[in-house]
């Protein structure tokens, strides 16, 4: 969940300088054609950034119109507040329509520090979340903007800081029981956070998950996202056709690294050591597949990529080593008439395979939120609540002991250039290269936006995304073997069953 | 829960006759009318009656075209299903758009069991509830209609079936498990029961709960809200406005008895009796208050009914025993401009009472549900969601350990005229009539089903409705002191603390 948020995303002081005042005049204006709106905005600031979450706060108020903004910030319960039920403090500090109430930690925060310290047990979390979620549910249904914002610092990031302060006596103040306790507890800590967000983000509760090692980027974001979604209700309550979503973005937070930006392209095998591996792993996932299958542990191995990134070559290299009864291979494209009569996810439920099978998707449920989503086969809606839908139904293989592995596979434009090149002139590939493809070449950055989302939104810790660079192709052949072999290693020795 | 579905209600064999013949040609029509919809209709059909629900489903399978039709009945899971996640024997067997799939018990009929005998703890429940609202969220995003039946058969009713069958040998085999664990364990599995369809019943995904003391009826029933919801949303799909709710209804089923048909208005209590009855239970009140408060016990008090019906009145019995510092009266009329930039139940959070106070609402957050549905303040969408939200605000309150108790104050409409005649005439009361009051009047019957519903859908195991006969005021008032005085006892003997 947090890997495309540690990708050091910046915004340098002078675009940040630019694009400030005029966007002070436009959020300004936004809370003036608020005023009379029939739906309120919540905004809810967390993080585990703290003090990026504090500073966010303090520009949001600096920012926007004091007279119509209620911003809460919550410490420990008043007795006022024990004396009441849980949620009592956070309805009656709700703005009333055409305000924005900002909320600074609040209902889910206060969930994940009793998880932290294990005030709660797991059963108790639940209820808490079950809650969050109808309260959240009752605000979107009667119509507000709910906007939550995550504030998320690299590890090493966030472990430098707290290290720095330590040492100096004149910081060691801003450190507090939670920076000591994740400090000492990251990683147990982050899956709690991880955890606590995946089962809030519902469609339109979703969480936006903001790299925050860069406070000018994190706070032009938060401001950014805010004037977009309101000034887009705005519009459609008008009537007007809202713009296409991104166009009003700046073009400093537009061309941010995405996390494929990160992959290094560079890695390659050589031919001899290539196939000497191939064949040691191939034995080895031999062996392992066919225990699983007498274990009764099946898979569901998903692949996207771009096109001609080698799917099909990975997949040949997986299922040459397997035993043809015990697998089947899935290829997903246009969905047939039959299966465009019922939810998206009811193709990929009858794939599920029996127990010790492994079922390869060559192409996924992902489609919903990569191409359908570019070509507005879905709509915005649909394909928001498709990252929990997904999320929900990976839980539901995970939960069932199948071993799930996902990988994109990752080449870089040039290379797709020269693939498709050979395709063209080597007559036997040549039907594999469509007109599709080409189309799709050109919206290159809108896929990128959009993997990046989708790997942002579904990794998670029962799921994760495995990204495989792939411009050498045995390299990448090797590598997903080995990530196959591994996972299937572990199942089999019972650690994540 | 249950309360309104255990009023013997009833369909003569004649009415029913009569129905039928149109009836079925209206089913074979909204079939056809189906057939090239976007979007599929999914009936659930469950129920303490489980001899009620297999006639039903055979009967739902006889009225409607088999070719459009796919009924699914389940029985242990099979291998293929065992080796699968838990829905997937769910997902395979949904019904394209146009086309109708009823489902015989199925996902929640199937966690209410495992609960039966304590198969699954209650964290594990609380997952399989979330996992079934996110599966029918799922097919309600995607714009199936979803309709859950719950056949339920009143107590007397059911405990005589079994022993009938008990005693005859050519009957006994019709027994199950089932039916024999909830014979012996009746009140906990209703429990049980009234706990999950809560949880499970959003909005959308609501469960009508049907009396299937008679088979006509209940069958009636079914048929024809299936038949109104799916022509309801064919002709929205056309862009006609929808005929006004109910119409279609047959007066068979519209002239059904109300849960408030069936209070014994003759009740009455002398005046001397009275007088000795509110001395003694006033002054109980009291020190109850008063120990109440001492313990930091806070309640909630709720009056609705009718005009006229006397809630004034009996709430100045309960203040008149209580210290002022202590207790708030808070009379809810129409909202005022500044309640009505909130969600509704925003300005009723506001008035929940510190520790051992008390708070009375005379009228409250049920007018959601009664003047808002009837004079369409509120849409269905909205009305609808409205039990769920109030169940879940109510679950608040309760586990906060707040003392709630809901009245609704029930006179007959002569009662009514007598009291609105004497307004009139009296000075000093004349003000207390309003045209408002007339208007209502004329909307008895829209009142009283509303009142029904309500009572159905929001008496919880936690918050039960008291329907109060108050013809008689001197009787309401004291069964009402009775009632505050006993759940006030409790509270405090930590019975359901």
């Amino acid at each position: 969940m947090f890997e495309a948020a540690e990708l050091g995303r910046k915004i340098s002081k002078r675009d940040f300088q630019d694009r400030l005042s005029s966007l002070r005049v436009e959020l300004l204006n936004m809370q003036f054609g608020l005023k009379d709106a029939d739906f309120p905005v919540i905004v809810v600031i967390a993080g585990d950034d703290r003090s990026g979450t504090n500073d966010a706060l303090n520009l949001m108020n600096a920012w926007l119109d004091a007279r119509y903004l209620l911003t809460n910030a919550y410490g420990p319960r008043s007795d006022e507040e024990r004396e009441r039920p849980p949620f009592w403090r956070y309805w009656r500090a709700l703005p009333p329509k055409g305000r924005i109430g900002i909320f600074h930690g609040s209902w889910t925060w206060e969930v994940i520090l009793q998880r932290f310290d294990a005030a709660i047990d797991e059963l108790t979390m639940l209820h808490s979340i079950n809650n969050i979620n109808s309260f959240e549910r009752c605000m979107v249904d009667d119509g507000a903007i709910l906007l939550k914002f995550w504030l998320h610092l690299p590890k090493s990031i966030f472990k430098q800081r707290i290290r720095e302060w330590q040492k100096d006596p004149e910081q060691s103040w801003r450190i507090n029981q939670v920076d000591e306790w994740m400090f000492n507890n990251y990683r147990k800590s982050i899956s709690t956070i991880e955890n606590v967000l995946r089962r809030t983000s519902k469609g339109e509760t979703q969480w936006n998950i903001v790299e925050s090692s860069d406070n000018r980027y994190a706070n032009l974001r938060i401001a950014e996202t805010i004037l977009e979604r309101v000034n887009k209700r705005l519009k459609e309550n008008e009537n007007k056709p809202s713009e296409s979503s991104g166009s009003s973005f700046p073009s400093a937070l537009d061309n941010q690294t995405t996390i494929l930006d990160k992959i290094d392209l560079n890695v390659s095998l050589p031919k001899d050591q290539y196939e000497h591996s191939l064949r040691e792993w191939q034995s080895k996932l031999s062996r392992l597949a066919r225990a699983a299958y007498e274990a009764g542990r099946s898979s569901v191995l998903v692949f996207e990529g771009w096109d001609a990134a080698g799917k099909g070559g990975v997949i040949r290299r997986l299922t040459a080593a397997m035993s043809a009864a015990t697998y089947r291979v899935i290829r997903i494209s246009a969905p047939s008439a039959e299966e465009r009569r019922h939810h998206y996810l009811w193709r990929f439920w009858r794939y599920m395979p029996r127990a010790g099978n492994v079922a390869i998707f060559d192409r996924s449920w992902y489609g919903r939120v990569l191409v359908e989503r570019i070509e507005s086969f879905a709509t915005e809606r649909e394909y928001r609540r498709g990252y929990s839908e997904i999320n929900h139904f990976e839980e539901q293989l995970w939960r069932h002991g199948i071993v799930l592995s996902k990988f994109w596979l990752h080449i870089n434009r040039e290379e797709q250039s020269r693939r498709f090149e050979a395709r063209r002139n080597t007559p036997y590939k040549k039907h594999k290269l469509s007109d599709e493809d080409i189309r799709n070449r050109n919206r290159w950055e809108d896929y990128k936006r959009a993997a990046n989302d989708m790997i942002e939104r579904t990794s998670t810790d029962y799921a994760k995304w495995h990204i495989i660079p792939a411009n050498d192709k045995r390299h990448a052949r090797i590598q997903v073997l080995q990530i196959v072999c591994s996972m299937l290693e572990e199942a089999l020795e019972g650690k994540d069953a």
